[in-house]
């Protein structure tokens, strides 16, 4: 056989990792789980979490095999560490390992496995032992495999010994004694030369993100809007201001829009009319001006170094700042002289402006992310330059404008390239578009996504589509932040519904998922739309506003108790744990969320309809809780403060919008916690 | 930027095919399907068949894509052709596309995308003109693009005068007219340079086998036992005998156990004794002795001539034969000697008998696929040997003996190189093992399995065993050979059920699955077992037998009628279109097959209880084939000859096993079939 051809026939081709004089490693490793479309794009976890992994391992025939779980960090110490897998489905041949996420970084995982020759052997040999069988040609087996191992390992006195016992040994039962010890099991297993090992590649990865990617409440506000003129700029240091208020309803993100020079050419007037007015102040996604682009600060919120202290003072009341990231240029943006080769051109050689024909945004100039003759990839890096600034001025956390409408692959490159040094920035997708680009973006990276949720509203969609986001393969990689308003969504439901509507829908948002947001004016109600649309009229995004936060018929109450229940409960601060439960009134969802150890468990109830009191049976899954039909247990209905006596699966409420519209209750064993868990061995 | 640390961060790198200088395609694509463990095995389908492959593609933003499904042989012409994919669900970016596996061979699939760039220009131009915008700069970017296209393509006469057109067309909706010709959106996508495109690397795999791995009837037969007296070897010229008998029951497969000499040292007596009378012919699984290994013919049977005459005389009858690969050798074996290096050694340098603690098999020494100092090819390429062997004697189809106490990636090389000369050869695995390891048998390439048929008896476990084997993803990949009884196995069922179980069972075997099969004495409804065992009592396996193949109480014609109907009903001749039906009754099963185009429908209800008449309503599934409620239209039981007028969804049946356990109908629309289905436009 010439050697070319033998190299193309080589039976060991698929594991290129072999020496090709030996035969290819008999092991098969698949369905290794968690993994995101078989390893392709990283699972997310967050920092201080267990990762469980699960893989199908098998070879022909009857060894014993040892399964091992490696783990690395990913840009840290290359070196692989190794825990032991152990069946637990041997019919299915499924092993269970876990490593703890330790750090908040990326780590890889991969499964390697190969035979415990020694131990299979000894098997056999007691098999054959016990069933009267004369074992000598094994024993010398047995021993020379020992003796060749204390020739090729480092020389072992605990080897040694074994050695000599084996040899002073009276009998065959005597020698198996010694050849059965767990301690020379564990040697030879330990030092094993691994001849026949095979690794699965190329490792899998998981991002270990901190734990803020999963659980925190957003609060989004226009920084211009804090003064108390309407019509005047307020500035950071009003902002600051408002900062004790936030800190009471208990957000701990807080999203600002754009806070840079806003465009003068074409700037829009209020409701997004074509020509402003002098004192408009534009919307703040049209970026740039002759005061700077991307990074500059608006100088009517103040100079950076004012931005610099309100971020300060924002962490002193415990909220850290997420700050909009929008890769939109105005016409008078800096990046328009510095680097016309950014933009799209037309054949007179002048700048082109967004467009959806035929509707024009004359506004905005699109950045071309395929820029011809190499001049995308400066731009690129200009935008990881724009990121690198803010996060030398304590930002963590990007809220990005339609990524969707950028290169994929731009956000993939970015978001890896700005955590391997910063593993600790988030960023959340503001894509509202179809299915597989939100997914891919979250599968690219994006530590967050926005939701569909404001547009599910009723029992059967928010209960599939929830479902689909918690229980699904998406539940890996995707973390629905679940916000129940923005800028630009004014759902229907919040503007038939009222005040009712608004304090559904924030329950809904607060314990759906561990991550939620509201967009300010939320609390007060403010429900005012452009006819026929889901738009708010007159809206902040063109105009600077003064409220009065503290307005009458405000449901700021509600919302700081529904962030002090998620804080007091761990079971609201998980995003995977969402379970939905029977009731018999299509107006009533029902679901809960529990800890692990099911020690914290938070069941909801939720009127769906803002306008009539709905009553129903809600189906208690006590079997879930291990609750037995006889046993008492005790339902605290958290909003209310009010406490139930249960017995059995089933119980009556009556949920009036004009009360409250929700029951949120913690469930409790009726003995004393502690006990009562160990009592049921929980 | 140091160009080392550039290359190492360079975004396209995920795209490796794309020169440095490119930004990265902006293309995701994924889910492609069919596919096995992600493209990581090969898809199976039959040659003739149109394989429909769907994807999800997108990219950002509202441009013109086209989506091509690649394919090309892998052995042969390795030149990719392309059909475009048209998109089936837009919100969802699901593309889809098809192409002929006119050969029996096999082929690589891919997909590809890339911007159209001229029809996305052309989109938004025509918008804007409808709304009533000047559009003379877009224009002159349309002619801009064709004058580029026109300099870099070879020189087009058709562009000169669209060129030429444009040059004289009066104004901007003349020019527009011509920009829209059909001609020139397909001449540009046609030539388009793909600057962007992305194409899924690496490609996919689709075995597209001979009909007959898909669809056949397997008759296994010992051809020592076809002689007319017991005790004496019956011989290839007594088999060829019987081949009227077996063709006339319509089977077209003849499974032959091992054919070679079999081993003295320690020969198996009657009934597996361990001492074998001078006259005991031995289990022909005991490969090898003075007479030769695998390479020769048992003498008793003649001689290879002999079988070769009898190969072609099956050929004759449209049947083909279907060996036996069983990797035991005998002591006796010629390998023993001359390759004493395959084998497993004691210390004293003797070789090793094959064992399963403390059970011992001294009639077999198994080989070692992992033979040492390199000896494991030697012996890898001559399992391959004995294949090609023969092969050049005619034999297309093996029957494998125990594949997964065999390393998996040895079949995996063998079996790919068998068939990358010889793609007609079929594989059987004989593996009766856990189901991952079965699976991958499958996986690695062999075109059917031996299923767990014979233990699923009631009809939870046959609905839920036969719908995973073809509906879930183990359709692209496994088929079950629904073997009813084996020399192995004499199931319970038949052992308690006498002659109504073994009707039963042989419709189902039949019907459940396109490809099935029998062995020899199945037809007499032999049933004797060793006592508390699912074995034959006297087996074969270790004695010459003769039998009276006309012995009253035989299932001869039930077996001929249900072969004539599989030949007649095309619905029967396909794998993955088997579904299951409501009946009111536990021991009646209801399934049906049918023709993608609904032109042939079989319905089959079965009694599962061998000793009762059961009657039942059958719920028949009319919605599914276009028949209206109230709509009349006919059952024709294929089995008693019988016909039902029907109306509705409902039909009560009474199933006698003393009559026929079974009924086989084939549902018929009442008017003219043509008529009928141009009616409804099927």
């Amino acid at each position: 056989m010439a050697d070319k051809k033998s190299k193309k026939k080589n039976p060991a081709a698929h594991q290129a990792a072999r020496p090709a004089a030996l035969p290819p490693s008999p092991f098969v490793i698949e369905n290794v789980r968690p993994a995101v479309d078989g390893g392709r794009y990283p699972v997310k976890r967050e920092a201080g979490e267990t990762l469980a992994v699960t893989a199908t391992v098998f070879k022909e025939g009857h060894d014993a095999v040892v399964v091992l779980l490696k783990y690395r960090e990913k840009y840290g110490d290359k070196t692989w560490r190794e825990t032991e897998m152990t069946c637990v489905n041997p019919g299915l041949d499924v092993w269970q390992g876990k490593f703890l996420l330790e750090k908040n970084t990326r780590y890889e995982y991969t499964v390697e496995a190969y035979t415990d020759f020694y131990r299979s052997w000894l098997k056999d040999t007691l098999k054959k032992f016990d069933a009267g069988q004369d074992v000598a040609s094994e024993l010398l087996e047995g021993r020379h495999f020992l003796e060749t191992e204390q020739k090729r390992l480092p020389k072992s006195d605990y080897l040694e010994r074994v050695l000599a016992g084996l040899k002073s040994a009276r009998n065959q039962g005597d020698q198996l004694k010694i050849f059965s010890e767990d301690r020379l099991l564990e040697f030879t297993k330990t030092c094993s030369e691994r001849t026949d090992a095979s690794v699965l590649e190329p490792p899998l990865e998981v991002i270990a993100d901190r734990v803020q990617a999963r659980f925190a409440a957003w609060y989004e506000m226009f920084p211009r809007s804090q003064g108390k003129t309407a019509g005047k700029s307020g500035t950071f240091k009003d902002a600051e201001a408002r900062l004790k208020d936030i800190q009471a309803m208990g957000f701990d993100v807080l999203y600002l829009p754009p806070i840079h020079p806003i465009g003068v050419s074409h700037r829009k007037g209020p409701n997004n009319s074509l020509k402003a007015g002098p004192d408009d102040p534009g919307s703040p996604w049209a970026i740039g001006n002759a005061h700077g682009g991307h990074f500059a600060v608006e100088p009517g919120l103040g100079t950076l170094a004012d931005f610099e202290k309100f971020e300060k003072a924002c962490r002193a009341h415990g909220i850290e700042i997420a700050l909009d990231f929008a890769i939109n240029c105005s016409p008078d943006h800096p990046y328009v002289k510095e680097h016309e080769e950014w933009f799209f051109k037309r054949p007179d050689g002048s700048i082109k402006y967004a467009e959806n024909p035929p509707k024009k945004y004359e506004d905005i100039y699109p950045l071309n992310f395929y820029a011809a003759d190499g001049h995308w990839r400066p731009l690129w890096e200009e935008m990881k330059k724009i990121l690198d600034f803010w996060i030398g001025k304590g930002v963590r956390i990007f809220r990005v404008d339609n990524p969707h409408t950028k290169p994929v692959f731009f956000w993939k490159w970015l978001i890896e390239d700005i955590q391997r040094e910063h593993p600790d920035v988030l960023f959340l997708a503001e894509a509202f578009t179809r299915p597989p680009m939100m997914k891919m973006l979250a599968k690219a990276g994006f530590s967050q996504s926005y939701t569909y949720f404001t547009w599910r509203q009723f029992k059967q969609e928010l209960t599939d589509y929830h479902t689909e986001l918690t229980q699904s393969e998406m539940k890996d990689y995707f973390r629905g932040n679940l916000f129940a308003n923005t800028p630009d969504i004014l759902p229907l439901i919040l503007q038939e519904g009222g005040r009712p509507a608004f304090k559904s829908r924030f329950v809904l948002a607060a314990t759906l998922s561990s991550v939620y947001g509201i967009y300010s004016g939320f609390e007060l109600c403010e429900n005012k739309a452009l006819p026929g649309k889901e738009e708010y009229a007159d809206s902040e995004k063109y105009e600077f506003k003064a409220r009065d936060w503290d307005k009458p018929g405000n449901i700021k109450d509600l919302i700081a108790k529904v962030n002090r229940i998620r804080r007091e409960n761990p079971a609201l601060q998980h995003y995977k744990n969402l379970r939905f439960y029977r009731t018999d009134n299509d107006n009533v969802l029902f679901y809960g969320k529990a800890t692990d150890d099911k020690k914290n468990v938070v069941l909801v109830a939720v009127n769906l309809d803002p306008y009539r009191a709905q009553e129903t049976t809600l189906h208690i899954p006590i079997a879930e809780f291990g609750i037995k039909p006889d046993e008492t247990y005790q339902l605290q209905n958290l909003l209310a403060g009010d406490r139930l006596l249960c017995k059995g699966d089933k119980i009556i409420v009556r949920l009036d919008p004009k009360d409250e519209p929700a029951h949120i209750y913690q469930l409790n064993r009726w003995m004393k916690r502690e006990q009562d868990f160990d009592y049921f061995g929980m």
